[in-house]
């Protein structure tokens, strides 16, 4: 094992080597950006939706959904995305490259990342002139800055008319999604709409291999809450749960160290603005702490106001410690406020509130337009009716106040005067209200995760390598071996490895090469425990289990071992509580 | 219920009730081609795909990979798809509107779909100048017909310089990870690599709700075999398993009736080219029986030469009678030869080549070129050791063949004459021998599938409507009510449902309403079993269980209640044995 490798580079061999991941369209010289997943990359990813799906999902009452990648441009225009899912570009007047502006001035001046993004196109381009800053390849002059969109863009339907994007979020087919789930809910807040599912975003030049990606896994769920009623029920479960939080006003003057704050410490103290917010904070850590990564490497650092997405009004990103990139985002929580619902409502004229009773009705006074019909008759004649519904369907306030300022309101191609209406003040007893709910949301990358868990698992242990993957994520749980492929042993291992597919567990058959090489190959693969098959099972139906962390062996019946495995995988029992040591 | 509705109509106001499935983005109206599954959808088409996963991959000793959704244009100029995916249209001259050629005339003339879709550009236009066809929206003149690709087209990277589409087929993924597998698994065939996920298809003009869409699941396997070996060693398994075939013979003659074939006499007869791809076949359809389909309303049908995709040698579509369309499509059963692996070879210049060992070494003839080194050094002085490279790096059958045609040979820019080197033929002993593996494929279309298994689950009883899904794909399997919300019944109720949660099954907690209209809901959902805690469960740990089919009840005690409903899940004990009838 060469030593001058760090974890990242130890991790793509292995990465390779075992089927986790590599570069996608390698054969062609690869595209970055993108990668495949190997056979243990996908079952490895699909422990852990598994996980994130029963503890998000399916402990919380809370449902999924799966909307389309592809969406029409009208969403983005709603969601905002169009407007702000953008990043600023320099081109070169020379040469015509072009370069992530952000980036550039971060690196050729030395500037603060935090600094940088606060920045305008103005700003920018006022430090390029300053500094002289010129074209990193050709040492050409650089033209104006400019933003450019970072979604994918295609058309939807042959004929190049309809615009549509990929998406960047899963989040925008939960609000479209939301009417929906409301009435499977009853109309009763609050419930929550998570997706697993992936997304795009068209980053300008990806470097950092699992890390940022033009195609990733999204885990995300919308909480929808009524903003009057803002308190989580289940908070006390996680109260006494500490968190690593840097709060902006620490950032804000260059800070880096995390206050050590009990989730009751954060709310009480304002740190974080919403109990849902930190519940799903301190949900999260755990989560993240059982894929395996200590919570000493874990932190949330709350997004300053400029580094904060259009839509969010406080957030946090929960950050784990890599070797190579440092601190790296692996989930996002905001606090989205009514901000998409509401721009969708107004896009899409489509009714997004919701009713709820108030406690004692209360007296509301409202004004009330009558018509006149003598007047309406008078001016009007046989065309009457259809004023009569354009002065039905506007607002009687707005009507109202039209005619007392103007004298006159214009309604499609009629004048509607003050003579033509009475306007009347009147009060009336109201029961509920309506009100667009407010949205929580946690969000999580899962190529990040899949990355930080592949990190934290990866151990070298007499100089080769063994992934201990926590037993709940292990990509496959057990290797079946026949101590030899001869005198029936296969046979009866074999009959060993379909009864435990058939119990539905992951199994991996192996029966190449020595039993040490064997073992070799199923450490690096994290599998958590070897079964051999040997003569002594002819004689008395009894197998070894050999631990991959400790390399210890147990010998077990075969008798019921599918139920001691079972709660072995959920956490019950220990490794030396499945047989008698060897 | 209204009975002139159809169970299309029926199924939709269902699907929308119950969380099933919507048109996506209908907010805004909606886009044709795309869906939205709601909560009760995305668990169906999880268990659908985690029963074909259970049955196509692990069961089998397969693998999955993951791969993604964009590629670059490279890979689809390969793979054919640029020049082959695609659909004719016709342009009006007058208003601009355009419309798919082969619908046109299939509408208009009244002709046999078959006979069009053998036809080209030519034969299109030739019938609208020779019947006369006009635009059927403004009466115009059509123009010539052109062809348009129907995958989705976008830009990698911001600059609009690398054209990426998005993928039509998961299949291509496949074969760009042929070598990465090839390696895990130690350079020996058949192995099989499985992708399950999205595709993208720009159609025209989808209007099918759930059959024809623009973004949909694929579940999709590449077998790579030896084409000197393509015996299937588990043909055994299934070779009395009668399939209902449509052999190409029978449709040219425009017929349909299906001959019933075992796998054995398919094989035998011919009708079926290949072991493997009469094994999938036969899979494909125990496969979908088991969603709840009959065998009576399953059959496959050959596709004629001018109907198979372009890498296509012998190819099956496995069809679905369905209601409102007839025999639809929900896999396809390819025998893709090399061409795809073949391709990708050319276009990317990687060996896509396996070695094995001959089973008696063979004696080839060869030719040999041998530098004259005094006549090169003659020639080339100081460049010497350039030409012997780029002599070295082309094959020597090719610089012979062209040295004896031309007289020379153009080498980068040096030019070799015959007097620079020795050609000679010399008899090598083989003992192994490369060779391109050979591809079958069997391809399901998972929301087709997800709409048949509901089509078919659809049944009335007593003017109301129960979702009969076989158990082992309901998507979820007990719901749990407490018979009153008072004296305890509610928090025993909510401690059995999270025991059961906890115990991995998919529950569904219900407190509202009469136990009748609980009933109602859970039979529509599909729910199997409906879990009812009483005041007699206070008394002795009993709990009563019914039947969505047959609505007959069990009582039963809670003790190990967790193991009986596990094989009950399995389909290894029937209602019945779950308790004591009541």
């Amino acid at each position: 094992m060469d030593v001058r490798e760090d974890k990242y580079e130890k991790i793509v061999k292995l990465a390779k080597r075992r089927g986790f991941f590599w570069e996608a369209f390698e054969i062609y010289g690869g595209v970055s950006g993108f990668l495949d997943f190997g056979p243990l990359g996908v079952l490895l990813k699909r422990r852990i939706i598994d996980l994130w799906v029963d503890w998000f999902v399916k402990r919380e009452g809370f449902v999924e959904v799966e909307t389309p990648l592809i969406n029409p441009e009208v969403v983005f225009e709603a969601s905002g995305h169009l407007e702000s899912f953008r990043e600023p570009a320099f081109k070169c007047l020379k040469c015509g490259r072009r370069f992530r502006a952000d980036h550039l001035i971060e690196e050729k001046l030395g500037l603060d990342s935090v600094e940088v993004e606060k920045m305008g196109l103005k700003e920018l381009y006022d430090l390029v002139l300053d500094k002289g800053l010129k074209c990193p390849e050709c040492g050409g002059e650089l033209g104006e800055p400019y933003y450019f969109t970072t979604m994918f863009k295609t058309f939807i339907g042959p004929y190049a008319e309809d615009v549509g994007y990929g998406r960047p979020e899963a989040a925008q087919g939960m609000f479209l999604a939301f009417r929906r789930v409301l009435d499977l809910k009853r109309g009763k807040l609050p419930f929550a709409i998570a997706q697993v599912g992936k997304v795009l975003r068209n980053e300008i030049s990806p470097r950092q291999g699992p890390i940022r990606l033009r195609e990733f896994t999204i885990m995300e769920l919308e909480l929808f809450i009524d903003p009057e009623d803002v308190e989580c029920p289940k908070i006390s479960e996680v109260e006494d749960e500490v968190l690593r939080i840097v709060p902006g006003d620490v950032r804000a003057k260059g800070g880096e160290e995390p206050l050590e704050l009990t989730v009751r410490e954060s709310l009480d103290r304002g740190v974080v603005d919403m109990e849902w917010l930190a519940y799903f904070m301190a949900r999260a850590k755990q989560f993240i702490r059982e894929l395996g990564v200590p919570e000493e490497s874990q932190r949330f650092i709350e997004k300053l106001p400029w580094e904060r997405a259009h839509y969010s009004s406080q957030g946090f990103d929960q950050e784990i410690l890599l070797e190579r990139w440092g601190w790296v985002e692996v989930s996002g929580h905001n606090y989205r406020t009514d901000y998409d619902l509401r721009r969708h409502m107004e896009h899409s004229g489509v009714d997004m509130t919701v009713y709820k009773p108030l406690e004692k009705p209360i007296m509301v006074e409202k004004t009330q337009v009558k018509p006149v019909y003598e007047a309406l008759r008078r001016d009007f004649g046989d065309e009457m009716g259809e004023v009569l519904k354009l002065i039905k369907s506007v607002k009687p306030e707005v009507l109202a106040e039209n005619l007392a300022e103007k004298g006159f309101v214009r309604l499609g191609d009629f004048t509607v005067k003050p003579e033509h209406v009475r306007v009347e003040k009147i009060t009336v007893e109201e029961k509920g209200k309506r009100f667009i709910p407010h949205v929580v949301e946690p969000s999580f990358g899962l190529e990040r995760v899949v990355y930080s868990a592949l990190e934290y698992a990866y151990t070298e242990r007499e100089g080769r390598v063994v992934m201990s993957f926590p037993v709940s994520i292990a990509p496959i749980q057990v290797a079946v071996y026949p101590l030899v492929t001869k005198d029936g042993l296969p046979e009866k291992a074999w009959s060993v490895y379909r009864r435990l597919l058939d119990e539905g567990f992951e199994v991996y058959w192996d029966d190449s090469g020595s039993i040490g090489r064997r073992y070799v190959r199923s450490d690096e693969m994290g599998i958590p425990l070897a079964l051999t098959v040997d003569y002594q099972t002819l004689k008395d139906d009894t197998v070894t289990l050999r631990d991959r962390d400790s390399w210890r062996q147990v010998r077990t019946p075969l008798a019921g071992i599918e139920d001691r495995l079972r709660i072995f995988f959920k956490g019950r029992i220990s490794f030396e509580e499945l047989g008698e040591p060897v």
